[in-house]
Parts: structure tokens; C-alpha cells; sequence
């Protein structure tokens, strides 16, 4: 048989291919490599290692073409790939400055911060997704916020009200949302420095002001080195859960308004069926609650990875990297299919009980 | 065999009766009572009922003793105390005025506002304990901070630190908890009034002066309605895993560094074995590790709660009363814990390799 | 106020009385006496005792009166009850006696067998509730199970068929849960004997021996110490979220075809609403759907309990006894409150479209 | 950059090739061709079809080379590939057969049925991996079992015991997860075959038949339909966590005893740090309790996939395949590293206390 692309069938359902890549190799190692070089010329600034070192190393990473079977190796060996990547990096920068690369630092401080770089064009992503999530939702309120609808609770018609009744219980967690990520922050998108035991004290008495020329450098926060300290992760993690949450529960209405003999909502464009060609089945708000529950319960596991224990812990470091991009790509795979959900939804009165 | 008193042995390791009992049916009753006679109170100054009636009504609700057999029938059978509880204090408080009690409120404004009264109490209790903790971590680093420790990574020995580098890892994340509750209260504590279907409909166009009025009684934030936007209380319960998280890493470092073999940090006044009368278990250390744990699943079964089906859900709504009070208590527990803990530490400078 | 009786109200609902008298203080303590006046028997017969200690030792047994506050303060300082339990033991064996309670055995000994003496209670309450449940379906087939369906796919209208069709569906699993209690009885109605460090070596090399008279004492299988491979534990837990995600399938179904719009299945005595008087809320069907997803949550957390480190993981027993017993009561409620929902429930066919 | 091969760098350390390759879209797609070949074969020799249509689905499903491009589209419009492919393979069947192509059958037949025969392949693997590893472990006890080690019971030093206690406690529940797999094997590699609403209504009368010369060409245990009743794949899951558990278990003792102020276990060949040359660390050891907790979590997160709404979930179904084949996945990886892992480990005895 002929190969399937690269990217998995399910991936095209579930995934997000525009998240997928910020947590792509490639994507990690030009962030490790930016933050060398950055280290370098805030060292040199220090006085750690010399100018002559920091534009080399700079010249080397802005070009690096990594060896990814030693780096796989290297992976496989050590549990990271720090390593085998400095002693490529060390190997390409050559004598007399091959030792001032990566001086310092710990295999935490590029993996970490790496992963930070990526988060904040992830959040700003999540932003401009929720945004034009709400302005959708808007627009849907403009145009069918005064058509009459049944409220239902517990699963039993209840009394009349408006499709912008419902649409609101849909856009507000989307504001407030928007609004944790904003105030996360400042807990997220630090910089992680600390040297091998997380005290900066490999950095000659300089550490702080490394620290300090770096986080401008890269864009992030500054920060005390949180090696250990995985809260702020868990917090983002959460509030991706929460997220995926809110637009489950939006999916959940939809599937629901759209049962045939409810027909409160329509979708156009549902999915086929093999069996059953009359069917038109409400897919994406069904793919809503799937992604839902997925980041529920992963929310959970990461969570797990909090105790982390003394000064690093392979087992819990190792926990979220499994965790947290596929919470990511589910979150932003949410977003994208609610937007293209709203474009399709309208809103019918039900004839009988008004 | 005589009997145990109420409280299960396993509770007094695990549970918190401070925080049990802002969990337990009598703050629940008196939380409802609250907002009943508040509510009688803003709807007789908005004209929808009379003077006479609210004042009737809070006499009632001030001095109400329930029948807890009719309210456990009526949880049975409605799935939810409130048509049992509205029922007797309706009967309480007679003609002519029984109809203007709960007037255009539903179940859910009086469960939900009832719960957000006691996480104000909760919150609170919450903020001092995390600012008790803090304190006795700052002056453990006062009295001991300088003491040498070997710091671990990857559960090898790294590089020699210091216990203020330990303790700083441990305080950290307090503050930033401490903030996220601050920053969280605006989106939790704030009232629910939604009557029947969620859009004040009932109140007779005066909905949004009635809410308003009720918040500033009851103290808590006024709000659009919420009952079907479960992401505050998502959001609380990971704060409270995070938490819980944060102090499980505390344990587990402590559990490590006072092993015999490491013998870096002693607890004083550690468990016995029945078997092994040698032996001083770190109790305390592994119960962190174990609320952690515990506190990191539950929130992820938690967030499946968002998934809060059309404008009233049984289902979720149900679920996040068997979950959240037990990681409330957890958290407290685990912030008890610690306290103590601290004040029973002191650290050891290890005599090899420094 | 009055005092609300010692059961929470939400227990009246998602909890059982039953199954929560198995997990009591006082049952786990009328079990962990049968384990030491078993034990002492035993060792007398392997002349590890004296018989006339077995027998005091017995005789104190039948008839202890346990000081609960000094149990709690034990709790407490040790982690565990056994160490205070045993000093209360051999207080009121006496002398010369004394020495003879316990011998050879630890804290976990007589726990994990206290616990799974309670389990084969619980195992066989659930297997006669797993029947009940199955002749009432049997019955409601057998009445109604000619009645015309509609089939939904994806949350539409498929084709129809037949209620025997639906009854099948929530059937079969039942029978399989069935046959997995019987299967896992092998492997979860263990005796755990171990000594300290779980190699019998305390036994004076008698321990095979007493472990084999013990376990036909107790009614459990004989078996090699388990103290640190808590699978058959796990193996439950996880055999009881598959017993609750059945019925909450169960419910999910009723709730969805007893929707005003659908009007397939009628729930007779359903619950009420405070606002609404024309409502009749299924209640019991969402009940199933909570306690499934409670279930499924956390099954999920005893798993995180199997990495139980070393001989005896405090860290990771405390958090099986924070977990299984809920689970095992949120089961049984759901088998309670199905069999109830059964006996409620008929089928009407839907008068279009056939 | 030049571009890293497909296989993530994470995959090296955390996934399992050959495990992978059983969820890749290939192997779905040729098993669900298996699937349409035999159908149209059994369907033929009952008369449903003509025996000439079974030849050419047939031979056609056996050279299918499918337009991968389309499927993805179908996916995405449908939710599930099946209606796209079946599309693709009755042009390729042509007339006059076209019509003869999945005939009776629905989307979830072919999907479950190409699930469950992958799992049997997993299965075998599996249990292959469970035989070597409790071989390598029995070799290791061979080798090593009579060494002295010290036995630490909630963190602290218990009394001394040998390796070959410790190693017991890491063999004795493979067992008996060889044995689960045994048993659950009649539970789970189950023909799924029910036609759009599940009762085989669509096989004209011949169902049962076609379902019984299915389940025969295909190697899988004949059974009623089950596609609604999730229990076969939720155990297998419950399952997968506890094999994952028991390893965790086994790394977390080797990282224990590994840590150099312990030093009773070695581990050769540990990984490199970037930071500090002189480590070696117990990678291996920490990725085995990794996995236990990435496990343990997702189990508790399929569970939530038994509540299958009605006749087909899109929504649990969905989520049962975005967590099952990474649990597999992380199982397969665990049996993997344990077993390279026994190979590296050797005992040593304390020196001290004995």
C-alpha cells in the first residue's frame, strides 16, 4: 500500500497542525539555539566569556544544522537532549571557544526556556483564536440572538428564551478566559536560569544579571530560576481544560439543540454516514466534547507532575513533556473547530409550547 | 464494640475539620437561609413583594430549624434540597406571605450562591494558612537557611547548596498561589441569580437591580448569572491541586532528605512502627505527597464537570458536589500539614563530598 | 439550628449505606481483631505461641472495647492505627501474654487484610445486586421489550428497532462485570502476611505455614505476601469504573430518550423543581451519568497508587484508602439506583417516521 | 534548518516502534480491508451477494492502494473514514459489484473489528514482552537474588532483606498480568459486526451467520454486537495502567536504591548531564515511573468513554481513539526499558548496619 502522509488521519480531526509545529523538533531546537546564542552575548556582556566567543557562537547557532541521529542517541542516553546538542554546538563552534558554550547553564535552563518561548506564541495564537471566537458568536447574536428557543434543564424542557440567551452562556467564559491567560502571564512566560542545582551559582557572581540581559534578549519575564517549580505549568495546563471545557459544553448544547426531534439547531454541512445517507451528523460539536474530556483528564495528569521532586525530576519533567503539547493542540483543534461550528449554526424556533 | 465518633479515623490524617465544616449541611441550610431572606429583602425594596412579607421572611430564615428527614426525602426524590426546603419555609412562614418566598429564583441561585458564600469563608481561610506557612518557612531559612545540603537531581547527588536554595523553592510557589487566589476572587466569588432558566426573566424586568442588590447584602460580587459557566469553580479546583501540588513536592523533599542514608534533614517527632520500634516514619512528609496526589485526579474529574449540558445539568452539577468539597478539605489538610511540619524540621549538613 | 443527622444529605443520594458500613471505623476494626485473633491461633498451632496466649488473645479479641481517642491520636502520630491498636491489644492481653499479640506481623498485615476481608463482603454484595439488576432487566424486557425504537447515531435519528434491542445493550456488560468479580477473586481476596519487610523472616521460618492456616481461617486465598503490588487493588477499582460507566451509559440513555421532544422512555416519579411545577427531572438516569464520570476519575487516581515505592509507600497506601472506599460506595449507589430506575421505566414508541 | 526524520525525538525515549506501527493509518487501513474482503466472502456463501462481487472485493481490497488525500477530507467532513473509503472502494470494485461492497454493514463495524484486530496483535506482543521480562528478572535473581540489601518501608531503613525479596515483588505481577491478558482475551478480541443500529437488521435474517463465518476468517471470538459497550476496551485500558503501575514500582525502587547515599543498586550505562559530568543518571529507572503516571491518568480518562451516548457516540468514541493507542504505546515502552533495564542492573550490599 502507499504510505500515508506524514501526518496520522485522526491528526486532521482532532489535531491542530499550526500548534502541532510550535512543539515540533525543529521548532524546539531554534528555540534552544536562540537561547545559546542570547546566553553568550549576555555572558560576554558580563564579562564571562569573550565578545570574540558570543559572536561566534551566535554566527554557529544562527546557521546550525543538528545531527538528529546523535541527537537521537543522545536522547535516548541521557533522558534529554541537551547534551548530545552542546556537544554538537561545542564541535561546530570549534577551539579556542568551544567552552563557552552553554557556560553556566544546565540542560533545565535550555529545555525550560525553550518551551517558554514557544508557550508565549502559543498563548498569543490562543488569544487571536478566542478572540475570533467571540467576535463570531457576535456576529451569530446579530443575526439569530432574537429567534426563540426552550431552555432545558436537567435533560427537560423548561420555559422559553432567546438564541441570545444561549449564546451568552457560550461567550462569557471566553472573556474570562481571555482574561487568565492575560493575567497568567507574568507566572508563564518567565525565563528559566538557574544552573545545574537552580541557584545560579555557576554563573560567577553574575547570575542574576545574566538572567536579567537574557530575559530582555528572549522577550520573556524575569524571573528567579522555578526549575522545581511546575505551578506555573499546571496553571496553564488547567486553563487549557478550562477552555476545551467551555467549548464542550457549547458543542454538548449543539449536539443536543440538533437532535432531529429537538431540531432547536441546525448545522450545515454535518458529517456522512456509510450505513445511513439520510443522516447529517453534527461531528464538530460532537468532536467539541470529545476534546473536552480529553483535556479534563490530562489537566489531571499533568497535575501529577507537580511533585516533582529535589532539584530535578527526570520522572515528573519527562511526565509533562508527554502532556502538555497534546493539551495544547487539543485546546487550539477546539478552537478551530468551534469557529467554523458558528459559521455554520443557526437557530430555528421549535413550533409547539410558545 | 462501642461506637467510633463521627469523625472516621482517616479523616483526622487526611481531613480538616475547619474546612468540613463549611462543607457540611448545616453551613449549606444557614448559607440558603441567608440568601432567601436577602433576597425577600431586595425584592420588597424593588416593589415585587411586600415589606411585610420580606420581614416575615427573614424572621423565619433567622430562626429556622429544619426537618432534616423532609429535606433528605426531598434530596432523593428532586435530586437537589431546594423544592423540600423552600416547601417548609413556606409553611414556616404562613399566610398571607408563603408565595413571596424564593419568588423568581430557582434551585440553582440558592445551591450555587450558597456554595460561593462558604468558598468566600474557604478562600479566606486559604489566604491565612498560606500566610502562616510562608512565615514559618521564612524563619526555618532565619535559623537554618545557611546550613550546607547536597542538592539532587535526577535522584543523583548534583552539587553542594544551601537549605535557604531548598526553602526558597518551597516558598515560591505560596506567593504565587497566594496572588492567583486574589486574582481568581473577582471571577468566583461572585453571586448567582438566574431564575428558572438562567436570564432573570422571572423577575419581572427588575432581575439586574434585584442581583445587584443581593450581591452587595450578601457580599459577593454581582455577576450576569453563571449556573451552566462552570470555569470559576474549574478554576478554583485546580488552584486548589496546585496547591496541593506545591506542598506535595515540600513533602516529597523532605521524605528524600530524611532518608537514613542521606540523613540531610530530620523531622522531629516522626511515626512509629508497630513492628519495628527503630523506626521514625516521616508521617507528614509522605501524607503531602499523598493530598497531591489525590487533589491532582480530582481536579481533572473536576473539569469533565464543565461540560455542563443545555441550561441546567444534572449530571455535571451533581458531580462537582461529590468533588470539589473533598479537595477543599485536602488542601487544607495538606496546608495544616506543612505547618506543622515545618516547625518540627531542621536540616543536616551532609559530613561526605563537600 | 438543629443538627442534621450524622448522614450528609448528598449521601442519601449518591452514596450507600450498605457499602459504607463495610468501610466504617468499626467494621475495620471488628476485622482487623478477627485478623489478630486468628493469627495468635495459628502461631500457637506452629508453636510459635503459647495456645494458652492464643486463646486470652482471642478471648480479649471477642469482646475489645477500643479507646477511640488513643486509636485517632495514634492515627495521627503514626500514619497508621495499627502500632496504637496493638499497644491497646497487649494492655488488655496482659501479662505474661502480652508479647504474644502480633508476633511476627506489621501494620500492613493486618490492614490490607482487614481491608480485603471487607472486600469479599463487598464482592458479594455486588455480584447479588449485579443479578438483581439483571432479572429486572430481564423483566422490563420480557414486558415492554417488543416496543418500538428509534435507534439515534451521533445524536440523530438512525433507524428504528426495538427496546429488547436497547435492553441488551445495558444487559451484556452486566453479565461480563459478572464474570470479572469472579475471575479477579483469585487475585484480590488475598491474605497479606509479610512480616516487616514482607519475606515472612519474622515467622522463625513458619511463616508458609501460618499464612496457609491464617488464610483458611479467614476465608481468603493463601498467597505470597503482596504488601507492595497493589494490582489486585487496582484491578478493582478500575472492575468498579467499569461497572459504573455501564450504568451510566444506562442513564445517558434514559435521560436522552425521556426528553420531552423524544418521548421514548418514561421515568415514573421523577424528581421536582423549585421554580418549574410542570417539570419531572430523571433524576436517577443522571445520577448514573455522575457517578460514572466520578468513577472513571477516579480509577484513574488509585492507579497513580501502584507506584509504591520500596517495602511500604506510606505516600501511596494513604492515598488507596483516601480513594477505593468512595469508589466502592459511588458503585453501589449506581447499582442501587438503577435497579430503582428499572423498575420505573417504560417504553412508548415515537409516532412519527415508522 | 534541515528537517528532523518523522519520529519525534520524545518517541525515541517515551514511544515503541513496533507499537506504533499497529495504530499507524496503514495498518488501520489494511485490517479494515481484511474486514470488507471477508465480509463480502461470508456475505457470498450466504447468498446476500453474488459470489462473482465477493471475488472482485476480493481481489480489489487485497491491491487497494487508497487516495489518502480524500480519505483526510472524509475524515474531516464525517468524522470517520469509512464512508469515504467505502466510496473509494466500491469505484475501484466497479459495477456491476459496487453495490455489493460493505453491504449490511456500518462505519463501526469496520473500525471496532480493525481495532480488535490490531489489539490481537498487541496482545501477542504484549505477552511476548511479559515472558522475556520475567525471564530477565529470573536470570537476575539467579545471579544476584542472594545478595543482602536493606529493606526501607515508608522511606526509612526497615531491616535487611536479600535482592531476591525485592525482585520477587517486581516479578510476581507480571503474572499475574499475563494471566489478566488470558482471561480478558474472550472479552476483548470480539468481531464487532451490528449493522447500522447494532441488532444485524441490515443482514436480512442472516446475521447471526455472517457475524459467526466473520468472526472465523478473521481469528476473532464470535460475540453479539457490542459496539455501545465499551467494558472490553475500558479493561484492556485498566489493564495496559497496570502493567505501566507495576513497572513504575519497579523504577522507583531502582531509582531508590540507586541513589549514591544508598548505593544497593547500579545501574550501567546511566545518561550524561550537560552540567555536571561526574553523574550518572537512573534515566531509564525515572522514564519507568513517567509512564506509570502518564498511564494511570489516561486509564481514568478513557473510563470516561463508557458512557456512550445511545446507539453511537461520535463523542466517547472519538476520545477512546485519541487516548487508547498512546496507552498502548506507553505500555509497550515500559516492557521495553524494564527489560534493557534488568539487563544493566546489579546489587550491592550496604556496608553499614548489618
Amino acid at each position: 500500500m502507499n504510505s500515508a502522509s506524514s501526518l496520522p488521519l485522526l491528526q486532521s480531526l482532532t489535531g491542530d497542525a499550526e500548534i502541532a509545529a510550535l512543539f515540533a523538533d525543529e521548532a524546539d531546537l531554534v528555540a534552544m539555539l536562540r537561547f545559546e546564542a542570547a546566553l553568550a552575548d549576555v555572558e560576554a556582556k558580563a564579562g564571562l566569556i569573550e565578545m570574540a566567543a558570543a559572536r561566534r557562537i551566535g554566527e554557529v547557532c544562527g546557521a546550525f544544522e543538528p545531527d538528529w541521529d546523535d541527537l537521537r542517541a543522545g536522547v535516548v542516553r541521557d533522558g534529554v537532549v541537551v547534551p548530545a546538542l552542546v556537544k554538537q554546538l561545542r564541535k561546530a563552534v570549534g577551539e579556542p571557544h568551544s567552552s563557552a558554550v552553554h557556560l553556566g547553564a544546565t540542560s533545565q535552563d535550555v529545555i525550560d526556556t525553550s518551551l517558554v518561548l514557544r508557550l508565549k506564541e502559543l498563548v498569543a495564537l490562543l488569544e487571536a483564536r478566542l478572540d475570533n471566537l467571540r467576535a463570531a458568536l457576535d456576529a451569530l447574536d446579530a443575526r439569530s440572538g432574537q429567534t426563540a428557543q426552550m431552555a432545558h434543564t436537567r435533560m427537560q424542557k423548561a420555559l422559553p428564551f432567546s438564541a441570545a440567551d444561549r449564546i451568552r452562556s457560550w461567550t462569557a467564559p471566553l472573556i474570562r478566559h481571555r482574561r487568565r491567560l492575560d493575567e497568567m502571564k507574568l507566572r508563564l512566560l518567565c525565563l528559566q536560569l538557574g544552573g545545574p542545582v537552580g541557584n545560579r551559582s555557576s554563573f560567577k557572581g553574575k547570575g542574576d544579571e545574566i538572567a536579567s540581559g537574557l530575559a530582555g534578549m528572549l522577550g520573556l519575564e524575569p524571573s528567579p530560576p522555578w526549575q522545581t517549580e511546575r505551578d506555573g505549568l499546571g496553571e496553564f495546563a488547567a486553563l487549557l481544560a478550562l477552555m476545551s471545557g467551555s467549548l464542550g459544553k457549547f458543542g454538548q448544547d449543539v449536539a443536543l439543540g440538533a437532535q432531529n426531534e429537538v431540531g432547536e439547531i441546525a448545522v450545515a454541512g454535518g458529517g456522512g454516514s456509510s450505513a445511513m445517507p439520510h443522516k447529517t451528523n453534527p461531528v464538530s460539536a460532537e468532536l467539541l466534547v470529545t476534546l473536552a474530556r480529553f483535556n479534563a483528564g490530562l489537566s489531571g495528569t499533568l497535575m501529577q507532575a507537580l511533585v516533582h521532586e529535589n532539584e530535578r525530576s527526570g520522572a515528573a519533567w519527562t511526565l509533562e513533556w508527554m502532556v502538555l503539547p497534546q493539551m495544547a493542540e487539543a485546546t487550539g483543534a477546539g478552537l478551530r473547530i468551534a469557529l467554523d461550528l458558528v459559521g455554520r449554526l443557526s437557530f430555528r424556533s421549535p413550533h409547539e409550547d410558545f
